[in-house]
Parts: structure tokens; sequence; C-alpha cells
């Protein structure tokens, strides 16, 4: 007998009506032979009405607490779930973040998972009970509730799954899978059967918002082939994600995406000195800012200067904001540039490794719809360029058709692949 | 340094305004150079909002689950106390009914606390930090979360004073304390200022709903000095519930209540044998049936048959009801005839074991005002008739008077007492 874990997003058990659903999508793999453990996140909005609930106590609400507040969303709506399969006629149990073992650093609101104990889990299988398991949650030395921050309850699945030896991992949401590009934007957007676990982490960083890379990592160190799929649409596969290794590469490009998240910065004119560029990055890094593209321009001869650009996330403005003074002061620079009117396109494909030219034929394309790239970054598998706001779209829609990604499915599963059904 | 134990009620941490509220009544008692242990209930309605969603699931909700998903409902508004006095300035630290080390029995939704393991909670207040406790709830026997059924935060806090040596335990709510009789029926009800625990248990057993039984039960058996007082009113302290030999009794009757939630049932003509009455106590009984007041009438000669009529709680009504068949086959009876026009008016007084007369005055007054009196109960410090429902508010305004409870307070405080501020 095989073992699945699903996980169901908030918005698959946003309501009692839904949470019903969910057990029947849960049954199904049951009554298909295989043992399921499940992982559930809080109900629709429950964890931001929490967290507003904490904002009307104290603008700064000390992170142990928080925990503890934000730690029950996943106990309502896991017992409920557990409540709803033993009406319908199964054996099922539903298990705390401590109770399933899962044990975390000590770092409040972004722990990580460090180990699980899979003794008590193990237990409730072999009872033939379903076992559903609070996303997003875990204790810590001293046993105390943590949190794993943003795409917490992803990683757990994932965790919990490479630590049951599952066969697959299946992350049930509101999306029908994994697109080659955003369906809002490009109509005739392709739902992919398959996708690498790099595409599929590439694709997370440059804005595609279906899982979050921490958990993608997650399963492709341990080779955990994870299933993106519609808690609506029971009877759709979704996207597979698996190893490169296994996939057959048709095609160089096999998604693309937009984020429009992000601002530029452009520290002009600093002094051309030696460690400059450590000193700032070394700086921003400190106050815990995430840098994404990064350009240093060509020292200036006749100035002795040169600029340094680089991409942070909106979100991030405020910690960068108080550090303007210093990093003026550190670098001797002559100001600071902030714009805001830009989108990042990018492009990613494993097959692009071998292949040339692929970034050429994507500078051509922005070009011939008179789109100017401001900066440019690569990785083996992604070619990101910075352009205009108003140019997003339709510069999307260009690269989609250039390297046909709004046709079919760009790559095929390649020999023998997990059950999926 | 002494300790008080606190508990607020779901009223009283029903906002994040009350919330900072409550903060502030522990802050004082902090102040005041005590350590303070905190129990609190969940927000407002948020318990009957939990049940509500889970009978949304289904009707009969599995008990472990039940209280899986109950227990979050403290855990919401501990951790939202604990940021609120972090924010004011002070250490707070809350703990689940696992992490706080109170252990229960087995049986879900109605569990018994059997021992506090008080190390954490020690090592905290060592700590000086003010600890945080979630009423209502317990861990017991393989990790499993119990809740502890009605009146189960004051039981949490009773037994927390008692395991932790409190000098004393406040139950804080949006009633100002314990008054001789129902203010909403009697304008002229006058506030206990202390009150026994004996009298206390009588009074919540005939109707007045400040304390359930079980914690002040615990609270006689530990000798522990309680105070109910209003979160609203911080200055007014409240009642003081004490062992009887503390207390001055000046007056035979301290209290007077009406008990409207029972129905009273009489099995009719039942043949005078042996151990009927026990045949048809004990069947009750084996279906968790509490019956209150019982009265036999005499056999009637000429037929050989006598009646039995007693009263139950109107909820406890369909488990009778299931059980009516069997009744009248067992006792061989003619028929069962239910009456809920009823009520129940009783007084109360610790004083009235040395006086006599007070049962003869009760019935006297009742008959001045022409009520039918249909049963009676009593007990060394309690009184009870059963009455038509219409008379219940002017049996209670007519007691009241007779007995002065509408007046000055009925019993004085003798010797010295623990500090109440």
């Amino acid at each position: 007998m095989s073992l699945i874990v699903q996980k169901f997003g908030g918005t698959s058990v946003a309501t009692s009506e839904k949470i019903k659903n969910v057990a029947n999508a849960i049954i199904k793999e049951k009554n298909n032979g295989n043992d399921v453990v499940v992982v559930v996140s809080a109900m629709g909005h429950t964890t931001d009405n929490l967290i507003k609930l904490s904002k009307e106590i104290t603008s700064s609400p000390c992170a142990r607490e928080m925990d503890m507040l934000l730690a029950t969303g996943e106990q309502v709506s896991m017992s409920l779930l557990a409540m709803a399969l033993i009406d319908m006629g199964y054996n099922a149990v539903s298990l705390t973040g401590y109770q399933a073992g899962i044990k975390t650093q000590k770092n409040h609101m972004c722990a990580r998972i460090i180990d699980i104990d899979t003794t008590r889990i193990n237990k409730h299988i072999l009872n033939n009970e379903i076992v559903i398991v609070a996303g997003f949650q875990g204790i810590c030395e001293g046993n105390e509730i943590t949190t794993l921050g943003r795409g917490g309850s992803d990683t757990t699945a994932v965790a919990l799954a490479c630590a049951l030896n599952a066969q697959r991992c299946d992350i049930y949401s509101d999306v029908e899978g994994v697109y080659t590009t955003d369906p809002r934007i490009v109509k005739t957007a392709q739902k992919l059967k398959t996708i690498s676990y790099d595409e599929m982490l590439e694709l997370a960083r440059v804005g595609a918002n279906v899982l979050h890379p921490r958990c993608v990592e997650s399963a492709k160190q341990n080779k955990m082939p994870m299933r993106v799929r519609s808690s609506f649409k029971l009877d759709d596969m979704g996207t597979l994600i698996i190893g490169v290794d296994e996939m057959e590469l048709n095609k160089p490009v096999t998604g693309a995406a937009v984020d429009n998240s992000q601002i530029r910065i452009v520290i002009c004119d600093i002094v051309d000195e030696p460690g400059n560029a450590a000193k700032l990055f070394n700086l921003l890094s400190s106050s815990d800012l995430s840098v994404d593209m990064i350009i240093q321009s060509y020292a200036r001869h006749s100035k002795n200067t040169n600029d340094i650009a680089f991409t942070i996330s909106k979100s991030d403005y405020p910690k960068f904001d108080a550090l303007k003074g210093k990093i003026t002061e550190l670098l001797k620079a002559d100001g600071i540039f902030i714009d805001d009117d830009i989108a990042k396109v990018s492009i990613v494909g494993a097959g692009m490794i071998d292949r040339p030219g692929i970034a050429a034929k994507m500078f051509d394309t922005l070009a011939k719809e008179n789109i100017n790239i401001k900066m440019i970054s690569t990785s083996e598998i992604k070619i990101s360029c910075l352009v205009e706001k108003k140019y997003c779209n339709s510069a999307l829609v260009a690269l989609c058709k250039a390297f046909e990604l709004d046709g079919a499915d760009v790559a095929q599963v390649k020999g023998d692949l997990p059950d999926v059904d």
C-alpha cells in the first residue's frame, strides 16, 4: 500500500461546504487503496483576521504570542475536516504540529522544520486512520509553538511526504496546475503536464505564485514528486513536478512570467574603490534585505566613479529607506535614485541550457515590440529583463508567442513516473 | 510575595478594547506586589460560533475533534492578552493547557483535572513573568487535548490556585458579585460581601448562574478563598466566598433564587412492590439523567399503588422521552404525566441550621400570596418549593421581603480574612 500526502490550501477549506468537498477528495484517494496523510491551511481569511485582531492590540505584537495566535487557524480547519471524514464513515484523526512530531528551529514566525518524529503518525496510519496534520506550525525546544512563515503549509506537506516516504505530495488549491504563463494576462496560456523542480523554482522566483520556493527546494532535494492540482476539479491531474532527468525537453522554454512587485534602486557616482560593492550588499543583507537583479556600470574614467543598480521587493522598501543615509555616507555616493515604474519579465526553461540563441531571441522579440530593456539578469535556465511597467503585458504576450508557450504542452513525461491515480 | 490567580470570563475579553481593560486589571494586581497567574476564557461568542461551525459539518461531531476545535478559543484570547501586557511593558507569557501542565481524565468534552504539573508555571513566575493560562482545557494520556465542560475556566482557575498555593482566586466577569437574589427580578437585591462555600453551592444548584458548583466544591475542599467581581469595576471588591466557620451568621437566610429550567414528571399508579423506586432511578441514572426533587406519595390502600414525582432539567427531556416505554413496562405504571408549568423557588442560608421555623415561615409566606406548593425539598441549608411558573417572581419578591434579603448585607466577615487589596 502506498502513501499519498495531500495538502489543501485556505480557499479549499474556506467554508463548511468546501470542507466536505475536501473530505470527498481525501476519500477518493483512500478508496484508491492508498494511505492518506492530509495537511491543511487555515480556513479562508482566518489568518488575516487573526493578524488584524493582533494589530488592534499592538502595532508590534510579540512573535512568540503571534505564533500562539496564528497556530489556532489550522487547528480549527483540521478538526472540522476530521469531523467531516468521521461523519462520512472513515477513521480520521487531526494532529497539531506538536502532536504530529514536527520539530522546528526556535525562530518564531519563520521557523524551519529540522526533524519530524513520525512515530505517532505511523501508529495512526497502521490503525487505518486518515491523519490530518496542521500545516504551517511546529514545536521547538521548550515545547514552544512556532509557525513556518509564508508558504508554510506547502512546506509542512513536502517535509511530511519526505519523512513518511510518501509516493507523492499533492498540493490542492484553487488553481488547476502550473501554466506556461499567467492565464489572466495571456488567455491562451497552457497548463503544463509536467515541469522540473528547477523550472518551478525559477518560475516561483520570477513571479508565479503557485508554490513557495522553499517547498519546491525541499521536494527537489528529496526527489519527492509533487502535483499541483485543483480541489474543485478532482478528475484533473494538474501539473506534476519532477526531476529534469525524468522529462523529455521538447522546447527550450517552459514558462514565462511577470513580476510587478519590485522597485529599482540606483546608487549614483560611487567613488571607484575596491570593496564598495561588498560594503553595500553586506549592509543590505545585515538588514535582511533580499536583492534580486544587480548591475554595476563601468567606471567613468573622467570622474572615477560608477553606478550600482539593483532591484528589491517593494514591501522591503521601508527597510531600505532606513539605510539610505548610511549608504550615501559609506559609499561616498552622489545620490540615490528610486524607480518603481518597472516590471520584470522572465522566461524559464531547462531546455535552454544546450541551445544557444535563446537570450538573443528574447531581446529581439522585445525590440520588435519597441520595448526598451533596463536591466538583464540570467541563470542557467532563466533570463529576466526589466522593462517599463506599461509594457509588461505586451512583453509577456510577445514572448509567449515567440517561444510557443500559448500552444500545446511544452514538456512531455519520459519513461516511468510514479502512479498518478 | 503572594500569588493571586485571576480568571476572566468571555464577556471580559470579548473585544480588543476589553482585553486591554483586562490587562489593566492584571497590572493593578501586579503593581500591588503580587505574582499573578491569569486564566482566560474564549472571547465573547467564540465558543458558540465554533459549535455552530461544527454543526454545519455534522449533527454529531466526534468528541475528540470537538475538543481540538474548542480549545482554539482560549488560545486566541490568551495570546492577545499576553501581547497587550507585553505592549504595556510587562513580562507575560501565555500557555496552553498542555504547556501549563494541566492533566485531565480521558473523557472528552467533560474531562476532570487530575493533576497540575506546576514546574513550567513556577519557572515563569520566578522569572517575574505574568503567566496566562488557557482556561477550560487540559491534556490527557497520549497527549490528547481535552476540555472540561461547563464552568471549565472557573474550574481551571480554582485548580491552579490550589496547586500553586495562591492566596486567593478572583473570578472576574460581568456581574459585580453574588447577590441575595436575582437583581433582574428583585430590584432591591443586595450584593453580599461574603458567602460561604456551602451557601454558594446551594445557590448555584437552585439557579444562581454566577459560578459552576464544580469549582466551588473544589475551592471548599482546598479552603481556597474566592472572590467574584466585575472586570468593569476594578475598585469594587465583589463577593468573597469562604468557609462558614470564618463568617458571622447574622441572619438565617443568605440568598433566594428561582429556577425555571426544570420540568416535573409524575409516574402514576406504580404497583406498590419493594424496589420499584430503585429500579426507576437506576434506569434514569444509567441514561445520565440527573434528578433533582423527588416525592413518593403514600400508597393508596384501595388500589395498592403509589405515584412517584420528580423534576429533571428541561434539556434532559429527550433522554427521558426515550425511556418512557421502558419505565411504564418496568414499573407496571398506569401513565406518565409531564408538567412544564413549574418553577422552583429556594432559600439558602448556613444560619438556618440552628434556627427552627424557617421552613414554616417560607410556606406561610407563600400561602399569604395565595401560591400553592406542588413539591418541597430540603437540605441542611436550603429549602426549595415547586410552584406554578406564573407565581415565580412574586414568590421570590415575597420571600426576599420576609427574610430581609432586600436590605443590608446578610453576613459579615468575622476575624482575619485574606488580604483583599
